[in-house]
């Protein structure tokens, strides 16, 4: 058997794995990967999937702890809050992009009623 | 921006990816890769991070759900049951290893207490 990893060491691994691919951090990456920078307002508008505000801002303060994106804070009044990719969110994209094309394919291929899809 | 996928269009994408990417999934998924067909006890005493036997039990219902795993039942007594990879999870696991590789070195070059790693 090929064994490219070891499993004893992953569980800090999963959990960072989960954090990312959790639905929403999942779209608000790939929406400010399309957008680039936004505005809570706009990002919160343009995520697919109707997300709540709350979610959307949990979601968004746990990215920016995981260093995949960055806030900045401009203090207008109203304050003014922009959030963008950082540089290491762009290096795991791609790889992203990897699963989503994978997924897609598994999805339009095999009995949908098994794979539990809303 | 580039834009290598609609967002609008991912929502059972997402579903699958949170499926695919929830931790004993995965670790699953990556204790069949590295040890071929597995009894259940086996695959329960193999997989890291003591996975309850209910928990191994519906990780793996859903992973055959997703046509990742495949169960054979051998009619013995007391009945033995298998498991491993089928050909669809083997053309994952490239992916996840990348997806490992990533997190492995982003959990390594940054701020544990940020990442709220266990």
């Amino acid at each position: 058997m090929k064994k490219n990893s070891s499993t004893a060491a992953l569980p800090p691994v999963c959990r960072l794995i989960e954090q990312i691919g959790s639905r929403w951090a999942l779209l608000a990456l790939l929406t400010l990967e399309e957008h680039g920078t936004l505005r809570f307002s706009e990002l919160r508008r343009t995520t697919p999937g109707n997300v709540s505000e709350r979610m959307l801002a949990a979601t968004l303060h746990e990215l920016e702890a995981l260093r995949l994106v960055h806030r900045t804070l401009y203090p207008e009044v109203p304050p003014r809050v922009e959030y963008r990719l950082t540089e290491e969110a762009r290096t795991l994209l791609p790889i992203l992009h990897r699963l989503i094309e994978w997924s897609r394919r598994h999805t339009e291929t095999g009995p949908q009623e098994e794979l539990g899809i809303e």
